[in-house]
Protein backbone atom coordinates (compact mmCIF):
# COMPACT_ATOMS: atom_id res chain seq x y z
CA UNK A 1 0.00 0.00 0.00
CA UNK A 2 1.16 3.08 -0.94
CA UNK A 3 1.46 6.64 1.64
CA UNK A 4 1.79 9.88 -0.19
CA UNK A 5 4.33 12.35 1.87
CA UNK A 6 2.85 15.44 3.39
CA UNK A 7 4.62 18.62 3.91
CA UNK A 8 5.20 18.92 7.81
CA UNK A 9 3.23 21.12 9.27
CA UNK A 10 2.30 22.06 13.08
CA UNK A 11 -1.57 21.66 12.31
CA UNK A 12 -0.92 18.32 10.70
CA UNK A 13 1.62 17.23 12.85
CA UNK A 14 -0.17 18.25 15.74
CA UNK A 15 -1.95 14.70 17.11
CA UNK A 16 1.75 13.44 17.09
CA UNK A 17 4.23 15.89 18.80
CA UNK A 18 5.83 19.47 18.36
CA UNK A 19 7.44 20.94 15.12
CA UNK A 20 10.04 22.83 16.20
CA UNK A 21 11.32 25.57 13.74
CA UNK A 22 11.40 29.21 13.79
CA UNK A 23 8.49 30.69 13.16
CA UNK A 24 5.36 32.28 15.21
CA UNK A 25 6.31 33.83 18.32
CA UNK A 26 9.78 35.09 19.44
CA UNK A 27 11.53 36.98 21.88
CA UNK A 28 14.77 39.38 20.94
CA UNK A 29 17.91 38.82 22.27
CA UNK A 30 21.24 39.77 22.66
CA UNK A 31 20.66 43.02 21.62
CA UNK A 32 18.44 42.13 19.21
CA UNK A 33 20.39 39.76 17.34
CA UNK A 34 19.04 37.16 17.58
CA UNK A 35 15.32 35.35 18.05
CA UNK A 36 14.34 32.86 20.73
CA UNK A 37 11.29 30.84 19.73
CA UNK A 38 10.33 29.72 23.40
CA UNK A 39 10.28 26.54 25.26
CA UNK A 40 8.10 24.59 22.11
CA UNK A 41 8.86 20.77 22.50
CA UNK A 42 6.64 19.47 25.39
CA UNK A 43 9.35 16.88 26.72
CA UNK A 44 7.84 14.20 29.09
CA UNK A 45 10.17 11.63 30.69
CA UNK A 46 8.97 9.49 33.18
CA UNK A 47 10.82 8.27 36.30
CA UNK A 48 13.94 9.54 34.96
CA UNK A 49 15.74 12.23 33.28
CA UNK A 50 16.20 14.14 29.68
CA UNK A 51 19.21 13.58 28.08
CA UNK A 52 20.83 14.66 24.95
CA UNK A 53 22.22 12.09 22.40
CA UNK A 54 23.99 12.09 19.02
CA UNK A 55 22.59 9.94 16.40
CA UNK A 56 24.06 9.24 12.95
CA UNK A 57 21.55 7.47 10.80
CA UNK A 58 22.02 5.60 7.13
CA UNK A 59 20.32 7.97 4.91
CA UNK A 60 17.07 6.15 2.83
CA UNK A 61 15.42 6.97 -0.52
CA UNK A 62 11.97 7.68 -1.69
CA UNK A 63 10.12 5.43 -2.57
CA UNK A 64 10.58 4.29 0.93
CA UNK A 65 9.28 0.55 2.38
CA UNK A 66 9.03 -0.16 5.68
CA UNK A 67 6.62 -2.57 7.78
CA UNK A 68 7.91 -1.66 11.36
CA UNK A 69 6.81 0.96 13.88
CA UNK A 70 7.71 1.39 17.14
CA UNK A 71 7.19 3.73 20.23
CA UNK A 72 8.49 4.90 23.62
CA UNK A 73 5.52 4.54 26.61
CA UNK A 74 8.25 6.27 28.98
CA UNK A 75 8.97 9.51 27.24
CA UNK A 76 9.13 12.29 24.50
CA UNK A 77 11.71 11.69 21.88
CA UNK A 78 12.90 14.78 19.76
CA UNK A 79 14.95 15.26 16.79
CA UNK A 80 16.74 18.09 16.19
CA UNK A 81 18.72 17.64 12.89
CA UNK A 82 21.87 18.90 12.49
CA UNK A 83 21.95 19.78 8.94
CA UNK A 84 19.40 21.90 6.13
CA UNK A 85 18.24 18.70 4.75
CA UNK A 86 14.60 17.61 4.72
CA UNK A 87 13.79 14.59 6.42
CA UNK A 88 10.98 11.79 6.45
CA UNK A 89 9.27 11.62 9.42
CA UNK A 90 6.55 8.31 10.02
CA UNK A 91 3.95 8.76 12.59
CA UNK A 92 0.77 6.68 13.19
CA UNK A 93 -2.19 6.73 15.62
CA UNK A 94 -1.87 2.85 16.54
CA UNK A 95 -1.29 -0.40 14.98
CA UNK A 96 -4.77 -0.78 13.79
CA UNK A 97 -4.52 2.31 11.62
CA UNK A 98 -2.61 3.67 8.42
CA UNK A 99 0.73 5.34 9.16
CA UNK A 100 1.23 9.21 8.05
CA UNK A 101 4.38 10.27 6.50
CA UNK A 102 5.48 13.97 6.46
CA UNK A 103 8.52 15.20 4.75
CA UNK A 104 10.00 18.26 6.84
CA UNK A 105 11.46 21.66 5.45
CA UNK A 106 15.01 21.56 6.07
CA UNK A 107 14.71 24.24 8.79
CA UNK A 108 12.36 21.86 10.68
CA UNK A 109 12.76 19.64 13.83
CA UNK A 110 10.46 16.99 15.67
CA UNK A 111 9.23 16.26 19.25
CA UNK A 112 7.14 12.71 19.43
CA UNK A 113 4.76 13.54 22.35
CA UNK A 114 5.32 10.44 24.79
CA UNK A 115 3.82 6.92 23.40
CA UNK A 116 3.78 7.94 20.09
CA UNK A 117 3.55 5.26 17.08
CA UNK A 118 6.52 6.57 14.65
CA UNK A 119 8.71 4.80 11.87
CA UNK A 120 12.26 4.53 12.84
CA UNK A 121 15.18 7.95 11.97
CA UNK A 122 14.84 8.47 8.03
CA UNK A 123 17.44 10.87 6.72
CA UNK A 124 16.74 11.08 3.12
CA UNK A 125 20.91 12.76 2.54
CA UNK A 126 24.37 12.09 4.61
CA UNK A 127 25.27 12.68 7.00
CA UNK A 128 22.21 11.81 8.84
CA UNK A 129 23.27 13.64 11.86
CA UNK A 130 20.28 14.22 14.61
CA UNK A 131 20.97 15.65 18.08
CA UNK A 132 17.79 13.70 20.00
CA UNK A 133 16.26 14.98 23.45
CA UNK A 134 14.67 11.73 25.29
CA UNK A 135 14.16 9.46 28.45
CA UNK A 136 17.87 8.53 29.97
CA UNK A 137 16.76 5.69 32.23
CA UNK A 138 17.18 2.09 32.76
CA UNK A 139 13.81 0.19 32.65
CA UNK A 140 12.37 -0.64 29.36
CA UNK A 141 10.96 1.59 27.07
CA UNK A 142 10.20 0.94 23.91
CA UNK A 143 6.99 -1.33 21.98
CA UNK A 144 7.75 -2.53 18.64
CA UNK A 145 4.94 -3.84 16.22
CA UNK A 146 5.25 -5.05 12.61
CA UNK A 147 2.63 -4.31 10.05
CA UNK A 148 1.14 -7.57 8.27
CA UNK A 149 2.48 -5.86 4.80
CA UNK A 150 4.87 -2.93 4.13
CA UNK A 151 4.12 0.15 3.14
CA UNK A 152 5.37 2.32 0.67
CA UNK A 153 6.29 6.14 0.94
CA UNK A 154 5.73 8.60 -1.84
CA UNK A 155 7.47 11.63 -2.52
CA UNK A 156 5.31 14.27 -2.29
CA UNK A 157 3.44 15.16 -5.64
CA UNK B 1 43.42 42.62 22.54
CA UNK B 2 43.61 39.46 20.20
CA UNK B 3 42.38 36.58 20.91
CA UNK B 4 42.87 33.19 17.59
CA UNK B 5 40.04 30.80 17.56
CA UNK B 6 40.97 26.98 17.88
CA UNK B 7 39.04 23.97 16.61
CA UNK B 8 36.98 22.79 19.16
CA UNK B 9 37.97 19.29 20.78
CA UNK B 10 36.51 18.23 23.87
CA UNK B 11 39.36 18.23 25.83
CA UNK B 12 39.91 21.76 25.29
CA UNK B 13 36.49 22.48 26.33
CA UNK B 14 36.19 20.42 28.93
CA UNK B 15 36.31 22.89 31.52
CA UNK B 16 33.54 24.62 30.24
CA UNK B 17 31.31 21.85 29.10
CA UNK B 18 30.35 18.82 26.74
CA UNK B 19 31.56 18.74 22.97
CA UNK B 20 27.96 17.29 21.16
CA UNK B 21 29.39 15.36 17.96
CA UNK B 22 29.13 11.72 16.84
CA UNK B 23 32.33 10.05 18.15
CA UNK B 24 33.50 7.81 20.43
CA UNK B 25 31.08 5.06 21.87
CA UNK B 26 27.82 4.18 20.29
CA UNK B 27 25.04 1.38 20.41
CA UNK B 28 23.74 0.36 17.36
CA UNK B 29 20.03 0.64 17.50
CA UNK B 30 17.44 0.71 14.39
CA UNK B 31 18.73 -3.00 12.80
CA UNK B 32 22.46 -1.86 12.85
CA UNK B 33 21.37 1.44 10.68
CA UNK B 34 21.56 4.04 13.03
CA UNK B 35 24.61 5.23 16.01
CA UNK B 36 23.41 6.26 19.15
CA UNK B 37 25.86 8.23 21.00
CA UNK B 38 24.40 8.19 24.27
CA UNK B 39 23.79 10.95 26.56
CA UNK B 40 26.36 13.52 25.91
CA UNK B 41 25.01 16.38 27.76
CA UNK B 42 25.53 17.25 31.46
CA UNK B 43 21.78 18.54 31.64
CA UNK B 44 21.74 21.05 35.43
CA UNK B 45 18.65 23.35 35.74
CA UNK B 46 17.95 24.38 38.97
CA UNK B 47 14.33 24.67 40.52
CA UNK B 48 12.88 24.48 37.11
CA UNK B 49 12.75 21.82 33.70
CA UNK B 50 14.90 22.16 30.95
CA UNK B 51 12.88 23.08 27.53
CA UNK B 52 13.82 23.28 23.82
CA UNK B 53 13.27 26.37 22.08
CA UNK B 54 14.45 27.38 18.70
CA UNK B 55 16.89 30.61 17.92
CA UNK B 56 17.84 32.20 14.91
CA UNK B 57 20.75 34.95 15.30
CA UNK B 58 22.38 36.95 13.05
CA UNK B 59 25.39 35.43 11.08
CA UNK B 60 28.67 37.45 11.95
CA UNK B 61 32.15 37.40 10.41
CA UNK B 62 35.60 37.12 11.43
CA UNK B 63 37.50 39.09 12.96
CA UNK B 64 34.57 39.50 15.51
CA UNK B 65 35.10 42.19 17.91
CA UNK B 66 33.38 41.71 21.65
CA UNK B 67 33.53 42.98 25.26
CA UNK B 68 30.37 41.39 26.87
CA UNK B 69 29.65 37.93 27.81
CA UNK B 70 27.10 36.39 30.50
CA UNK B 71 26.55 33.77 32.73
CA UNK B 72 23.38 31.61 33.66
CA UNK B 73 23.59 30.39 37.03
CA UNK B 74 20.58 28.52 37.11
CA UNK B 75 20.79 26.57 34.20
CA UNK B 76 22.83 25.05 31.89
CA UNK B 77 22.41 25.71 27.81
CA UNK B 78 23.04 23.72 24.90
CA UNK B 79 23.39 24.78 21.51
CA UNK B 80 22.60 22.29 18.55
CA UNK B 81 23.38 23.98 15.30
CA UNK B 82 20.99 22.71 12.78
CA UNK B 83 23.13 23.03 10.03
CA UNK B 84 26.22 22.23 8.46
CA UNK B 85 28.31 25.48 9.14
CA UNK B 86 31.02 26.14 11.83
CA UNK B 87 29.66 28.76 14.26
CA UNK B 88 31.75 30.57 17.14
CA UNK B 89 32.25 29.30 21.27
CA UNK B 90 33.49 32.27 22.92
CA UNK B 91 34.30 31.15 26.82
CA UNK B 92 35.70 32.70 29.88
CA UNK B 93 36.99 30.94 32.96
CA UNK B 94 35.68 34.67 34.67
CA UNK B 95 35.64 38.56 34.16
CA UNK B 96 39.33 38.25 35.53
CA UNK B 97 40.15 35.98 33.07
CA UNK B 98 41.14 36.16 29.23
CA UNK B 99 38.56 34.60 27.30
CA UNK B 100 39.29 31.56 24.92
CA UNK B 101 37.39 31.33 21.66
CA UNK B 102 36.68 27.78 19.90
CA UNK B 103 35.30 27.17 16.29
CA UNK B 104 33.10 23.78 15.61
CA UNK B 105 34.08 21.59 12.56
CA UNK B 106 30.57 21.93 11.37
CA UNK B 107 29.27 18.75 13.25
CA UNK B 108 29.65 19.76 16.84
CA UNK B 109 26.81 20.88 19.01
CA UNK B 110 27.83 22.43 23.06
CA UNK B 111 26.72 22.59 26.33
CA UNK B 112 27.96 24.68 28.29
CA UNK B 113 27.64 23.64 32.00
CA UNK B 114 25.68 25.70 34.44
CA UNK B 115 27.47 28.83 35.28
CA UNK B 116 29.74 29.28 32.63
CA UNK B 117 31.00 32.84 31.45
CA UNK B 118 30.11 32.75 27.65
CA UNK B 119 29.80 35.26 24.84
CA UNK B 120 26.37 35.58 22.54
CA UNK B 121 25.29 32.89 20.22
CA UNK B 122 27.63 33.37 17.05
CA UNK B 123 27.15 32.09 13.75
CA UNK B 124 29.21 32.89 10.99
CA UNK B 125 26.75 32.06 7.98
CA UNK B 126 23.01 32.25 7.63
CA UNK B 127 20.90 30.82 8.83
CA UNK B 128 22.20 31.34 12.09
CA UNK B 129 19.39 28.29 13.39
CA UNK B 130 19.91 26.38 16.24
CA UNK B 131 17.73 23.99 18.77
CA UNK B 132 19.14 25.37 22.37
CA UNK B 133 18.00 22.98 25.32
CA UNK B 134 18.23 25.25 28.41
CA UNK B 135 15.87 26.19 31.55
CA UNK B 136 12.60 27.42 31.56
CA UNK B 137 11.51 28.78 34.67
CA UNK B 138 10.29 32.32 35.91
CA UNK B 139 13.09 33.56 38.19
CA UNK B 140 16.13 35.43 37.05
CA UNK B 141 19.33 33.18 35.38
CA UNK B 142 21.28 36.43 33.50
CA UNK B 143 24.28 37.85 34.57
CA UNK B 144 25.96 40.28 32.62
CA UNK B 145 29.52 41.44 31.95
CA UNK B 146 31.86 43.60 30.03
CA UNK B 147 35.59 43.93 29.82
CA UNK B 148 36.78 47.40 29.60
CA UNK B 149 38.84 46.98 26.34
CA UNK B 150 36.99 45.14 23.49
CA UNK B 151 38.50 41.56 22.40
CA UNK B 152 39.19 40.47 18.87
CA UNK B 153 38.63 37.12 17.71
CA UNK B 154 40.66 36.00 14.69
CA UNK B 155 40.04 32.94 12.57
CA UNK B 156 42.61 29.93 12.82
CA UNK B 157 45.37 29.82 10.87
Amino acid sequence: MHIQALPLTPEAFAPFGDVLEATGDFRLINEGLCRRHHDRALIDVADARPGISIFLAEPRALPYDFSLIERHPEGSQAFLPMHQNPFLVIVSKGPEATPQAFLTNGAQGINLHRGVWHGVLTPLHAPGLFAVVDRIGTTPNLEEFSYPRPFTVRAPE
